[in-house]
């Protein structure tokens, strides 16, 4: 019997809506962003797999997500883990910043090299910058170097996986169908790290909002079969909405 | 410094709504109970008392009322514990008959006895009762003879103190400021042990919904003062309205 892992992109945010960078800044759910999370509550319903625990960053659009998916599908009563290291990626010195304006200031090349490239990191934001975590006494338990002051995709996946190893999956491989609640770039880290994609083919994968994504693993956490969405419709459409953000 | 110790109880359930023994059975918050629910959450606000981790019981609408509470309060991210040892008493062969009737059908006297005395409790379920938690899949883990089949609130003592001194005690003495979402009996349980009740004088306690009771606590767990509500007035007016249930 494979393990099952279940990824759920949260849903639209405010700042999605805004199309402003959000990285590590707690916004909420829209409207829009709670009917995708119920609907990612009936999509497992509907697929009968049940999860035997939740995992979710500390960012309150992933806990949203979470709550009412889990509620949608009965699930409440799921134990729960909750980890910085599942947090968005740290978008630097751009958080706050309209994705449109950040383009036409700093052209093309620029903002898809921060969007996109595997290893090149925005500027840093200032400590005492309105948008920084670094007085956010959610972190109040981390070492004040371990809160990122920006990241590049390859820093989200080093802060990753150290917690994949020690807690995801030693509950997968002890039988548990694990459910985790994150972000964009956070799932991206692990379907990289899961499917073996390459640095540079990373760059053209999207992860639609609110859609589970199933993975069946094996014993050595290899899948044996091709990861898929709950909604595979629904889920190409959102891949390229993402795709398309920053662009007017 | 104190200890801080902070319990809720959840707000209207759909069966506090229509009168009825609710025990395990797994009803949701009505509207009113998710307006509670978001006062919960203004009050601690209010208070500017931070804890640092969550407890609820397996019920949903004892984790309906932290969900909503927390996001009012902006403390989605907080750690959560949940254990079915925090749920509600289990109200045997009553669980799903209205108040107003059993009363009738059993007369006052077995009623209240049913309701209020320490060690006796209703009958036992069946565990073919639509309304028994026999094959409830959230009590899995859980022994089969570990199951309640009915309880009175000696019962709930007994089967809640080993998680109140093997986990809820230790975060306490841990330095951490614990709030726990729970239920009318495994509440007033928790009380009883705090203030040293007598077997007979907690059939008079009554507690309100979603107003957080807060305590502060010595090193030996014991109140340092008496404990307070969070809204004194709501609370009297709330524990006035349980103590009528039951009554036409």
């Amino acid at each position: 019997m494979p393990h099952t892992l279940i990824l759920v992109r949260h849903g639209q945010s405010d700042w999605n809506e805004k199309n402003l960078f959000t990285g590590w800044v707690d916004v909420r759910l829209t409207e829009l962003g709670k009917k995708e999370a119920a609907r990612a509550g009936d999509l497992l319903v509907e697929s009968k797999i049940v999860p035997d625990i939740v995992y979710t960053s500390l960012l309150s659009r992933a806990i949203q997500t979470s709550n009412i998916a889990l509620d949608k599908a009965d699930l409440l009563y799921l134990p729960v883990k909750r980890n910085w290291r599942l947090n968005e990626r740290h978008y630097g010195a751009l958080q706050g910043k309209n994705k449109a304006e950040t383009l036409e200031t700093y052209g093309n090349e620029k903002f898809m090299t921060w969007r996109r490239s595997f290893d090149v990191p925005p500027p840093p934001i200032a400590d005492d910058d309105k948008y920084s975590q670094f007085h956010d006494p959610r972190y109040k338990d981390l070492a004040k170097d371990e809160i990122p002051k920006t990241e590049s995709l390859k820093i989200v996946i080093d802060r990753l996986l150290p917690y994949w190893k020690s807690d995801i999956s030693k509950d997968i491989l002890d039988g548990k169908t694990v459910i985790v609640f994150a972000h964009g770039n956070s799932i991206r880290a692990l379907v990289k790290h899961l499917d073996g994609i390459s640095d540079t083919d990373i760059a053209g994968l999207n992860i639609p909002t609110g859609i589970p994504l199933v993975y069946e693993l094996d014993d050595d956490l290899k899948p044996v079969k091709p990861s898929y969405y709950l909604d595979p419709e629904a889920a190409a459409a959102g891949a390229a909405a993402v795709a398309n953000q920053g662009k007017k």
